[in-house]
């Protein structure tokens, strides 16, 4: 099987630099500004999002052992808790001062990381954010159970909430999801899957999750329709961009910085915008070479710096981060409802840095 | 790896018959009537269950299509149907006459069916009801995310029906359950592994579904905290004995008629009530053959076979269904506080059936 040479990407990142690089320089072309951060929602929802740790913390606990100990490895290991902040972050763009939405952004993160515990399973990960992922600790069989688990608590917090309509929500996300990652599964290994089946996949097994968490911060808030599905529209395109930066960095990335492996979705046969985009724009001879190495899987050496070769020739990774600004600007735009204040602007820098994020 | 060998298996059953040879053998001896059947209940909720089984197919559709025909080849291969069974019969005993209960007990079968296939990816099992396990079939990635989608599913349909009470029993029965299978994967291969913490997984892992979904029938019906309380123990003792009766049936069933390999628990070193009462009673050199294929899976040709002459010799089987019978005998007479009529009936031959079923 063939390994993350270090060869061939050490000699990528020399030449292309980092898909942030790529950004950067359009942004410089373009006359834009970059280097967003997640700085200011992160000072916004710092009270909240200590009270949801501590939530997570004591909702993962069961007298099973193995269960907080794995569950705490996969939640520890940190991630941006981005979804939980969208959440905390939405209530209080619409005004919401109570304590609830601990409980539903602690509910979304569960959610999230249930997905990741069978997502690395499914994908046969072995790193997850720079740590060793839990199945490859402690084995798939307790990833799949844990993650069970950690599902059931997330619906038992829900519960506990009381709304059924923040219910209906999210368990119709968490369908999507599913629904989502089976159609990933299938379009694995098939290069004639359009760019309309790949948007599918990711509005369900990303967006639809970042949907859902932005637009429980305005329900719980009790605001009208509109602000509702604005918030809604808004954490649906930045979940978009989300994933199509991370398809492009899963080419670009360093490894420290991503905290996984690179090549990864190419070595599993998956087939992301970027590589839709190069395989379209190819010779005869390129589309062989992609069908060999992503639909039969026979992979040799020096095939991930050919296929970032490729993908450079065919301006796919630059190309796939201009997609992913475009879905970043519906999100800002859908908070054009809201009044302009701290809050607002947090949660546009946030849908900057989704496109904007090296890591 | 040891198969299950066709030699011992028969012989075995030449010699000792399956476990509904030993009830048999026991009702005999303490002039008890045997031959119970789930002919009653099935009669009495036979509507219901029609409607259940529309809403089964209805709701696994996905346009996703191996969702519907993963989950589809899971519920067709069709099993008892006894956990929405007991639901739709709890609510007829509480006199409701409503349809409510048929989301519920498509539910409580959608949660049922989830933890199947992810059972099955767990345990690596290769039959199912006499069926190739969906596993086997299209391999472990698809039945662990079809999994999920079902269990949001089973959540989307109780959101619709919208009682937070039946929400709340069965998120928690989920979180329960999941529990209940990491202990079962944290106490495989351990001898040392107690009754008491035996019977805390199998309370976990297959009686708190059966007793959520008696509960719910009481809860639908909207009926006094005693009633639901009492249903709810039903369903806990007759789950117990139902997993104590599958527990003796992996070393005693015929293949055929149990529908999954004789023989599996012992492959996979689990740690159940027959072995256990087996290993305490004896010798330091039979310990030494339990340690042998169960802590350390070195199993060889005739070790099925011997396992079962040992559980023969210290009546392992015999008193397993003891067990059983005691734990149906606390269901019921939990049921006690109904008034006596065909519903009451039917809910207490089921719990004999799950005594004494061969199956």
């Amino acid at each position: 099987m063939l390994r993350a040479g270090r060869g061939p990407v050490e000699r990528f990142r020399e030449r292309y630099g980092l898909v942030a690089a790529l950004v950067e320089y359009e942004d410089k072309r373009q006359g834009r500004r970059g280097a967003s951060s997640l700085d200011a929602l992160t000072a916004l929802v710092a009270d909240d999002l200590e009270c949801v740790n501590r939530l997570i913390v004591e909702r993962m606990h069961s007298p099973v052992a193995l269960i907080p100990q794995l569950a705490g490895h996969i939640v520890a290991a940190g991630g941006k808790r981005l979804r939980p902040m969208l959440t905390l972050g939405a209530a209080r763009l619409c005004g919401y001062r109570g304590v609830r939405h601990h409980h539903l952004a602690a509910s979304v993160e569960f959610i999230h990381t249930a997905t990741l515990l069978h997502d690395d399973v499914v994908d046969e990960s072995a790193l997850r954010r720079g740590l060793a992922t839990a199945n490859s600790v402690w084995g798939n069989k307790p990833s799949v159970l844990v993650g069970d688990f950690l599902f059931s608590r997330a619906f038992k917090l829900m519960v506990e909430d009381g709304s059924l309509k923040v219910l209906d929500i999210l368990s119709s996300a968490s369908a999507v999801i599913a629904e989502g990652e089976v159609h990933q599964l299938v379009t694995s290994n098939d290069l004639d899957t359009s760019e309309d089946d790949y948007l599918q996949v990711i509005r369900a097994k990303t967006a639809a999750l970042f949907a859902a968490a932005a637009r429980i911060g305005a329900v719980v808030a009790d605001r009208a329709q509109a602000e509702e599905d604005a918030l809604g529209r808004f954490g649906l395109n930045l979940g978009i961009s989300f994933q199509l930066i991370d398809d492009a960095l899963d080419y670009a990335a360093s490894q420290a910085a991503l905290g996984k492996t690179v090549g990864d979705d190419f070595r599993e046969g998956k087939i992301t915008l970027p590589v839709i985009l190069a395989f379209r724009r190819g010779s005869a001879e390129e589309r062989q070479f992609w069908r060999r190495t992503l639909e039969t899987l026979d992979q040799h050496d020096d095939d991930l710096g050919r296929a970032q070769g490729l993908l450079e020739r065919y301006g796919a990774l630059t190309e796939t981060v201009e997609r992913a600004r475009h879905y970043g600007t519906l999100a800002k735009d859908a908070l054009g409802i809201f009044p302009d204040g701290p809050e607002r602007r947090a949660l546009v820098e946030a849908a900057q840095f989704a496109v904007e994020r090296a890591y």
